[in-house]
């Protein structure tokens, strides 16, 4: 029996491999990076006066992944509109969700269940374009496992790495945030993906493609689907991400002077004093382990000697 | 006699299409170029502040079609640079422009008739950049008609396209405007003539090469000398648009609601009445079509849950 | 005696022109690199927050130049990433200048005879990425000079020119300056060695490669050490600069007018009068040949008409 329940996984996995994405896949997501358009603030108005950036805003968000890895890998960026029906799907997608008389598209995909399987579908997709990535990377580099992670990681969120400039396209500039600085959760569940799949295809991971595949997709999946029913946005990585980052990327000194912290006032300046006693409460407040008052100190020195030492 | 003013003109077509652009008509569009360059705000400040990021900036407004439709089709942007005897003569049209003594050559080109007809030239070495990024495109990409458009659209209106990045390169940033979202004539024309071209290049237009470039380049050229004799900024094209606009692009429900919209506020609670009101009063200023309150609050629970829809 | 000295120097010469850089010099280019990273303002603070953004924009300091002369060559960007042991070696320098128990290997890194050693061997990296650069581009562009001195300019400077972009990934963003505008040392001097290379390359420089290759690297490692021992950020090329700058570069009319400047408003009318006035205190105060006050009126006519001159 135990073998019998192998064979279903593989015959699941191959099967799920053979998958089309056109047309079903494709159209949801789609309509699904259409609407995420749509909500962010200030696309409504776009979508008025400027038909054409609304529309190529829209592609940036369908066809982001393949634009973004076609630059990194010199390949031409305009390569998506060579799939023509493709691009026409994706235009007809975009005019429903924003200009259909009466908003009726909008308004069916809106509701709960539509939305929750065009979002299961779309997710569906992710596999297909890490995967993609991952092949494409692996046919210039072999044995590149960066160059594949970065490839895969571009291909499967790409619309997300690039919302800087797609924002720029609305009008819209806001650099003091990016998917780097502060990365949301598709970005992390895809470089999750690029991870694996480079790996396994350096054969570091004992696991077939096909397995990989199904594997990689039931997680997303059902992990995106509990997280619109919960209506909660917490990744589920935060915990490991926390210790990972404890263990390897707290700021050194600030660990072992903590429990000294009572002694330094007495050998610090009073201004240094003054200084960490601020640090020392902003740092509780938000919980972010930040540099000391010796460290902002030598920072200081830094920025003042960086002009000599590029 | 029809048919000898048909072979005239068939003769004319063929003589244009054969008309080499080096070096009066290349002449003629870096210097027009450079003087677009000088008349933005800060430009000549900068011109004297730092001569490298003036040429430079001077090289995007002279090869900017160049550089952006090599950026999109994966071919080196440096490129342009390669032909050293063009390079060279931009060069020295800019350094006439910008520096040359009295300023006698910017004096000279200022004056209406110079510069009537230095722009007269200019537009028709746009007619051969869209052909050339067109040709371009349909090398690599047979029946890709998007990509063709997007080539030769971005090789004949470049400059205007990247002028958000060419203004960096000034020291001056205007994240709220560019070309999609607000097009400038010559950005609109060469997108009629990518498509033009494109559907002739697939076989779509009853017309060969030369006579479309016989008709596309007598339109440009008058339509611009006449936008410059009548000082005029309107578009041609403004009509059509603003029809095409409305046919297309209304607002769903914004048009069917406008006429009831005395019953709507008995229908809706306080908040939104207040809100309509406020929208109605601010549509009113300034004549755009806001969203109405309800799409406005649809907008806002969209937003609200954007995080869990990518 | 002369000629057993040109035959030491030529030995010098073509021993240095065959040093590996790899391990010793590329460690150091990458210790150097990663802390001048730090010691831009807020990259501390980024390293807590997000170590992939502070990871990130680590890579584009250590291998800029890479990226960016790959972007104009049409190259893939991505392909630093595929010399696997390089990416692993910048990523370990990285850690250790930014994580390192105690601060240990950043404490030693800025002792001035650290610093001095390991600023020298990365200037040494220098010269072999210009010359890179240079010999990239000759392959694919014979004779194309300009081609030459982009791409040798674009690989040895890479980071500083693409810094705008670089802080985007920091959350930074000052578009009011660039490497254009305000050239830093280490831009200029890496121009020069592109132009010096480049002119070899073609022919015009009566030196063989490994000769030129010794005397730019003993250049460019005594100019350097000598700054950070005297501390001054002042460039050798300022008075050179300054008079090709009064040569070439001086506002046409400006000087002619200065002596005339007492005859002038008795011609202007009344708001030309007090604009000069401005003007010309203003110029005083900073010192810089501000345009004059036909000009400036001059200008502002031409920013009015610039929309109907692109």
């Amino acid at each position: 029996m135990d073998v019998l329940a192998l064979l279903d996984v593989n015959a699941l996995a191959s099967g799920l491999s053979s998958l089309s994405m056109f047309p079903y896949f494709d159209t949801a997501h789609y309509v699904v990076s259409v609407m995420a358009l749509r909500e962010q603030p200030g696309a409504l108005e776009v979508s008025q006066r400027s038909p054409l950036a609304c529309w190529f805003s829209s592609m940036l968000y369908c066809f982001g992944g393949a634009v973004l890895s076609g630059i990194i890998m010199a390949e031409a960026p305009v390569a998506p509109l060579a799939n023509s029906t493709n691009v026409l799907l994706a235009t007809l997608m975009w005019y429903l969700v924003f200009y259909c008389p009466l908003d009726a598209v909008y308004c069916c995909a809106t509701m709960l269940p539509v939305r929750l399987v065009l979002t299961g579908m779309k997710e569906v997709t992710r596999t297909w374009k890490v995967l993609g990535g991952v092949t494409q990377a692996s046919r210039k580099y072999k044995d590149g496992v960066f160059v594949m992670i970065a490839v895969g990681w571009a291909k499967g969120a790409g619309g997300g790495l690039m919302s800087n400039f797609e924002q720029l396209v609305r009008g819209i500039w806001k650099p003091e945030t990016n998917e780097l600085l502060k990365m949301s959760y598709p970005t992390k569940v895809t470089l999750l993906g690029a991870l694996l799949f480079s790996l396994q295809q350096c054969g570091y991971l004992p696991l077939q493609t096909a397995q990989l595949v199904l594997l990689y997709t039931a997680f997303i999946v059902t992990n995106k689907v509990r997280m619109m029913l919960m209506g909660s946005s917490s990744s589920p990585f935060a915990p490991i991400e926390s210790a990972f980052h404890k263990l390897l990327f707290a700021r050194p000194l600030t660990s072992p002077t903590q429990p000294r912290s009572p002694a330094r006032p007495r050998l610090a300046d009073p201004a240094h004093v003054s200084e960490a006693a601020g640090k020392g409460a902003s740092g509780t407040s938000n919980g972010s382990p930040l540099p000391s008052a010796s460290e902002a100190a030598k920072d200081h020195r830094g920025s003042e000697s960086s002009k000599k030492t590029n």
